[in-house]
């Protein structure tokens, strides 16, 4: 079914391999796909069965057999870029009962206690689920860079702490999905313009996404080096053109599918006496 | 619109008041409601939107001024009587980032050193959250009573406990709607076997899950007296019929919906001065 779709899955067109250059992705692309809005709305749709099917697979591994893989997709991006989106229209169309949510913001003072990675162990999904950041411990080498919240040496550190942290999640069962939603400034602007215009969208606005703005170029440059320095065979990043929300929604659904599908879980057997259950029920 | 769907809305019907007797209800019912299966499920999947509109709301008010408000659902019944599908089509039609599921099982070593509403107290939803509890403290007065997993003395004083324990929750701000959905027992018996003949379904399965259904009529007498000391004003039980799946769903939604027109969320105005963030942005 993904053949028909994709002429080009996005596991291979999105991911960040060496030598890949940000600036040299078109957020208004839509690769490795043919048709447009309508037919990707629809697309996305009708894949969400297989996406619940898998999902459902997963945690019934988990339950009965011994089988400890989980799912955990990282959301990075610009303000606006459609994280929310992806959370509600993508990750929206499985089970709840077997996603588990993080939505990482300003870190309290008792996190700040600790090391950055403190609060991202402690949210890591069970074996079974499907494990959504919006935003991660990413932040803490993005805005922690840009705004030199932490010194140059500490952030130096991090995109270390990051690899060795991740190499650990991924050994422990859990597929990294990393995905940066990328827009265009111009398309941010808009976007951000709309919440300034319509009264039930005030809620969204925030004057510090304008400040965050204005740092454009350091926050793309900060992103590069990530994906300089933390994009490896086990928790490869992908960078996601988002000016199309459609085209953004399809293409990290596909990537969890994809994930998923490199897991393969089982329905799991029975652990126990299905004849002997089925009389003591038929008794009861 | 709910006017032409409920001839009488289920927060009136299923409502447990004074005299309320477990065993008048039939679970083949479909109170209020006078269409069938198949227009059911199409106005379940309709109101999604208005429930899902509902929900969004709650959480911006909650982001951005003062509001407090929350929504509990606690869902209680026997086993497969369809809390999951609740959470699934019901639950899983809004938002996941305005939803806080808790599925509670047997207690930890750790949570049985407490009292046996510590470890609610912790799941509760964050103000502009709609909270779910898959079971909840209502399982401590109910097989904690049905299978004396407590004393008589101490599961009599958990009924006062709840009361003041749901008072003070309601007084925060967090709308309680308790169901208890109920299924009849060859309903039961025709669900387990279900899931003992097809494969893709023993994970559902648990040996336990017979004996207590063997404890059938304990059961309702448990719940009989829970109704009877804990539905409340502030904390009122509904019992759902819900041998027909489609009707369960809708009820339970329908109730979601009355719970979230009751607080009526308001989009939040804006805390900073648009003509002037209009203007930073253009110029950025």
């Amino acid at each position: 079914m993904a053949k028909k779709l994709w002429h080009e899955h996005p596991s291979e067109t999105l991911r960040v391999t060496e030598g890949f250059r940000l600036a040299d992705v078109d957020p208004d692309a839509t690769p490795g796909y043919s048709h447009g809005h309508s037919r990707g709305e629809k697309d996305l749709h009708e894949r969400r069965e297989l996406l619940g099917d898998l999902q459902e697979r997963l945690y019934a591994a988990s339950r009965v057999g011994d089988d400890t893989d989980a799912v955990l997709l990282v959301l990075q991006a610009m303000d606006s870029a459609g994280k929310g989106g992806i959370v509600r229209h993508v990750v929206g169309g499985v089970d709840p009962q077997g996603v588990e949510l993080a939505a990482f913001k300003a870190p309290t003072d008792e996190e700040r206690t600790h090391d950055f990675l403190w609060r991202v162990e402690k949210r890591l999904p069970q074996r079974g689920f499907i494990g959504v950041f919006d935003r991660s411990h990413y932040e803490d080498v993005l805005i922690g860079r840009v705004r030199s919240l932490a010194s140059d040496e500490e952030v130096e550190r991090r995109y270390g702490a990051i690899r060795e942290f991740e190499q650990r999640v991924a050994a422990s069962g859990i597929r990294l999905v990393k995905v940066m939603l990328h827009i265009s400034r111009d398309e941010q602007k808009s976007r951000l313009m709309e919440r300034l215009e319509r009264p039930d969208k005030y809620w969204k606005y925030n004057p510090g996404d304008v400040d965050e703005r204005m740092l454009w170029d350091d926050y793309m440059d900060a992103y590069q080096t990530v994906f300089d320095r933390t994009s490896t065979p086990d928790a490869p990043w992908y960078v996601v053109p988002a000016n199309h929300k459609w085209y953004a929604r399809l293409a990290v659904q596909e990537l969890l599918i994809a994930a998923l599908e490199g897991i393969d879980p089982q329905w799991p057997g029975a652990d126990f006496d299905v004849a002997a259950e089925k009389k003591r029920l038929a008794a009861s």
